[in-house]
């Protein structure tokens, strides 16, 4: 048996008055949100990035590319969707995805089991999703932005 | 044979007169050391969130709660022993963890051993420790804190 | 079958004039790259981390020694090649290893290939290569330093 992994880490800069979107859930009450044209759902993109890389086809930008309007603005999970597709088509079966959404805000803890159901059907195999805070240091524990980290491992059947 | 990967991240304040406790270890010549009601041990902390992210269930918060007595200040040592009980109770075997230590100190090469010894006990597998710097930028090269990342893989018998 | 994940975290300081090599390749362009006596190729030197802990064989310190004339100032694929060698003689094969280099510079998009080509045959198995920023935050986001984050996964035949 084959087994790769493969990671991946996303960081979006926060706005107010954007929505959050994080883990495929809109968190309505939070005050800011990803900045960009994307729904900036990092827990998303990273799980994207690992799976690519475990499966040795690229990265998000590599594969969607900024100028792809197919692609442009496209919500994480409809990423998440192809990349898995996209992850068997090369051959791989998906052992699983985890992902921890490093960053002060939303509260992931409530909604975290929420979060692994809709991107557990997104990629059709496990996929864990945990949270931290950075103990109010750094870009994330000023506020300035979310992060995410993900790793992913696949094999050939 | 089903294969599942994990990630856990995790970043604590240094303060002055705190000890320092690090991969289960005292080092007593530190200046400083992590705030906070817990000893802040950022290595054994990463390694649970990344085996319990790695068995799919949740992280330290949803596992060991701010506000549950008996967990409240717990070494970090203890809460990588009640994490690999945790993770075999659910069905998996623990392949290894792999942990990195982020950060000026403590200087972590001359008690590397000592430190996979303990943790590995403490888990009852391999535990693998490293350590790096960040050539003085960011949070921990600035000496705010002191980080560590860690990845686990799991699998069912 | 034992299965063991590694992980690797690396960052370097930028600096004006410095040629940037950046997994295996030179960059020719670039206005700046990584201060120090060896070529500080995160990507690089990430992975060789990440495999070094897989198979717990410590870290590029312990292995590789500040001190170790042999070593001082070694290109990061020479680390890569020899470290592939210490994994596999400590009874290890090597599954993959997958890096993701964060960062604004250099692009690493249209030289993806390449540089999984020469870390390939370093690693002698697949090596993923692939990039992100972090939207103009933290240390690699104000250009202060380049950075790159790995893991990789062995098993025992
Ligand atoms: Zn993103
Ligand atoms: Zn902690
Ligand atoms: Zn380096």
């Amino acid at each position: 048996m084959q087994i790769r992994t493969g990671i991946g880490v996303d960081v979006h800069r926060l706005a107010p008055g954007r929505p959050m979107t994080v883990a495929g859930l809109l968190f309505v009450d939070e005050p800011s949100g990803p900045e960009g044209h994307s729904d900036g759902d990092v827990v998303a993109h990273a799980a994207c990035d690992a799976l690519l890389s475990a499966a040795g086809l690229g990265d998000l930008g590599s594969n969607y590319g900024t100028s792809d309007p197919r692609w442009s603005g496209a919500p994480g999970v409809d990423f998440l969707t192809e990349t898995a597709q996209r992850v068997r088509a090369a051959g791989y079966e998906i052992g699983s995805v985890a992902v921890q959404l490093v960053g002060n805000r939303p509260k992931l803890g409530p909604r975290r089991q929420e979060a692994e159901q809709v991107l557990g059907e997104a990629v059709g195999a496990p996929v864990s999703v945990a949270g931290t805070t950075t103990d109010g240091l750094g870009l994330t524990g000023r506020g300035e932005g979310v992060a995410a980290i993900a790793t992913a491992v696949v094999h050939r059947a």
